[in-house]
């Protein structure tokens, strides 16, 4: 291990957490919110900056870093941002335990956006800023920014980086010039959210609310490009006109796309994008989703106790499934209350995710691709042994190493996700009754085994609510410490892509060389 | 396609199925059941013995079977087999559906044991018989009993036949001399079954069918022998006494053993079981999930309103955790009214499975330690990537192939599993209250997203019973034809492990050659 070089590059990312922790200091200012507010903030800046500049001091003895380096680098420092960035939430008593106040930021960072708070209406909105705009920071990778402004070198370092940090299976076509389009790419970023503020803006302000329309456009589009999802007024978005609420789903669906896309279109070679497989395959899945949703909320075999008019069941079914496909996980309307063909529907879109090279988490629309096309292989391959597979994907042939990472990353994603689940089944929570007070009336549910199901899905998955007792109108604040602490490290990995995270596991990583 | 010799070994089969209905038309007559029973079993195995040997006329061309035809004939064996089977039960009544009727066999084939029947006592003994006796017959598979009588030939005929019926990712060690093999294979398979018949006799019968003992016990033996899990009674093995509860478990844990470690023992070489990895992690799975699934019952952090003793508390956790692991699916206390912890280890055992080799579904303990080992190979070849895995199972060097075949095949498991999740959500059974009388006592559950998870994973790891409105006190009876055809399907997706059905579906399969 090259420990002087990743504790280099990890001083540089606490610098820049320092830096970025100015923004919540701001607007503890600007809304005047006392000394303890501004002081939650200072004391994590200061010791991020002192931190950081220490680790600058050793020289390390190579420049260079292996594979495995890159990616203990990017799970260090994923776990690193959480445990300093949870501080302000401890000093200003937000979230007074630390436990939840890791879990709360490790949420935030990793775009999952489940919350243990369970009045948001306590909390400081220097907190709430610093909440969502983790949602931000966290979307495009925190590592890869930094790649920006350090040295670029020619030996592969950056390359293990993006690969370890960037969802999806594949790092696209467009990194032969990495921190050019590392740029591009932030900057692409940055144009779609400035955008939706400005849509946001544009509708009439929130009744009760009327002073806030700039704080909530800025906090909502956080979580919209970070496809992260964590709420700042009672409800998550149910309160958002429904102009807002249209302007944010479309936006969503945005955000799910591969970035690389909008390179394309950028470089006037917008053709390329109506040809790309999974572009295709993600609207067609968010059609079905939406059509399929919006039937399950119109007829009647169910009752929805929300009685919906067919515009709202329309918005409530679009809105829904673009915030869970994309694994962001507003709400704007109780769809823990619905019937059971549109339960399912959102819970295989919180395993289906959106494209790769997005914000989002889940499977990954590529993967679910790969491995139909790998399946069919295998059937071609039992009919006729002699079979060479020829497929391709996105007009590249589909090498078979490629097609065995996916089965190996699914596999792996279903077994965490169930071990997951088996830990949580151990809360005492278990059994408890948990009253849901929301737009379809007042009712109680129990803690079982749908709940853990679908925190250990959510999590895993980055979306942030679930069904039943942590559904979108109730919280994780019921979980035990344990059970939190797992749910922070299965956001983690499902972030971060697992191997990244399980390669700090192995005592080999450690070994010197 | 090999048609002619296709034909021919399917109709060896079908005369075989034939010969097998005399034995539930000798219980209508031992019962004295009367005519309709009678003909009902006569007029089957009438057509199958004729059907059977018209298609013995037409002479193939060609003697030896390729690849994917052994798989297809496996395929259609087991479809045909169905379609003929469910015929008893339309003609003497007591499945007046010809869809459920095939529901019903498929489940006692695939050693399911999901049934459509609401009122078990309604149901005529030879029926009973049959559906049960199905269960034997299907839990060792079909064909491969053939192959005992039909000649051996070198190329690898059988092999394949073996290869696409048998549970689990690689056929044993003992497949060198396939039709001594197989023949002992059986021999075990009927000492064991007659073993636990004798056993079961041993206890004092059961209270209000003291006339009954060696029916019960015939059956009983067979749902276990095969993994079944059919029950003949009301409540399942409820009423059976705590001594039989306690044999069954045990013999059903035997049942879940991979079949050539007995044969290891008859060599004289027990050493060898005790030195298998499967084996091993089969004893740890069964012991924690049975002592987890005990502490869930005994600790008071959620009330089980069955209020067990100490000595009930075990028995149910050993005997359920038996059941399920063996993808049986008998009950003897109602395990949907148990806490979080213990529904949470039922489901995920019911994932699980026994050992590859057993009459058992699920995924397969030696699948699960491969993908294990899998999993840490490409942890080491991030860390190191010149690394060059070593891997061994059973004391036999894995192989990348089989490592990649294992992933893709849970992969496809859990996909095949949510896309019959989806397709049942789609059934107007949902929303809908269904209420359960058991020893849990009378209470209402709707039908909704578990009951429709538990349904597609019942069905696909071939257990039976499933959660909330499909439990173990209530019937797969309330779905729609649609529903109950694809949990049809499913069930013979999970027998057959997916390929064989997948590759019907094939068109290049049924091309000319």
């Amino acid at each position: 291990m090259n420990f002087k070089k990743l504790g280099k590059i990890l001083g540089k990312i606490m610098i820049l957490e320092g830096i970025l922790m100015l923004a919540p200091l701001a607007v503890s200012l600007i809304y005047k919110e006392g000394i303890t507010n501004f002081i939650a903030f200072l004391v994590p800046i200061i010791a991020l900056v002192a931190v950081g500049f220490l680790l600058q001091i050793p020289k390390p003895n190579r420049e260079t870093l292996y594979q495995k380096e890159g990616f203990a680098l990017v799970a260090l420092v994923w776990v690193i941002m959480a445990l300093f960035g949870a501080i302000p939430f401890v000093i200003n008593g937000d979230i007074p335990n630390y436990v939840d106040a890791c879990f709360e930021i490790t949420s935030g960072f990793t775009t999952t956006g489940a919350s243990i708070i369970t009045d948001i209406t306590l909390i400081s909105r220097s907190s709430l800023f610093w909440r969502s705009f983790s949602h931000w920071i966290g979307g495009m990778g925190i590592l890869v920014f930094v790649l920006i402004f350090i040295p670029e070198s020619n030996d592969g370092s950056s390359m293990h980086l993006l690969r370890a940090e960037s969802p999806g299976p594949q790092v696209g076509k467009i990194v032969s010039k990495m921190k050019v389009t590392t740029r591009i790419l932030y900057l692409i970023y940055l144009g779609l959210t400035i955008l939706e503020i400005i849509f946001l803006m544009f509708d009439k302000p929130i009744k009760g609310y009327e002073n806030d329309q700039f704080f909530f456009s800025l906090l909502a589009a956080f979580g919209c490009a970070g496809t992260g999802g964590f709420g700042f007024i009672p409800g998550s978005m149910e309160l958002f006109n429904p102009f807002s609420q249209y302007v944010m789903a479309c936006f969503l669906i945005l955000f799910g796309c591969n970035f690389s896309l909008y390179y394309l279109i950028l470089i006037g070679k917008a053709k390329e994008v109506l040809r790309s497989e999974e572009f295709r395959t993600y609207f067609i899945i968010v059609a079905v989703a939406v059509i399929t949703v919006f039937i399950s909320l119109i007829t009647n075999t169910q009752a929805v106790p929300q009685n919906y008019t067919t515009e709202e069941a329309f918005r409530h079914s679009f809105f829904q499934v673009a915030s869970i496909i994309t694994t962001t996980g507003f709400s704007t309307s109780d769809f823990g209350a619905w019937p059971a063909l549109a339960t399912t529907v959102l819970v295989l879109t919180m395993f289906i995710g959106s494209m790769a090279g997005s914000t989002a988490g889940g499977l990954k629309i590529s993967r679910i691709v790969m491995a139909g096309k790998g399946t069919y292989i295998n059937v071609r391959k039992l009919v006729n042994p002699r079979y060479v597979p020829k497929a391709k994907f996105e007009g590249k042939t589909l090498e078979e190493k490629t097609i065995n990472d996916v089965f190996s990353f699914i596999t792996l994603y279903f077994f965490l996700m169930l071990i997951a689940l088996f830990l949580l089944s151990l809360d005492p929570i278990n059994g408890q009754a948990v009253t849901v007070v929301s737009d379809a009336g007042t009712y109680t549910v129990e803690h079982g085994f749908f709940s853990n199901f679908s925190a250990a899905l959510a999590c895993i998955s980055n979306i942030g609510p679930g069904f039943e007792a942590i559904g979108p109108y109730a919280s994780y604040a019921g979980y035990n410490l344990f059970s939190k602490i797992i749910l922070t490290l299965t956001m983690l990995l499902g972030r971060l892509e697992i191997l990244p995270v399980l390669i700090l596991f192995n005592p080999k990583t450690w070994k010197k060389i």
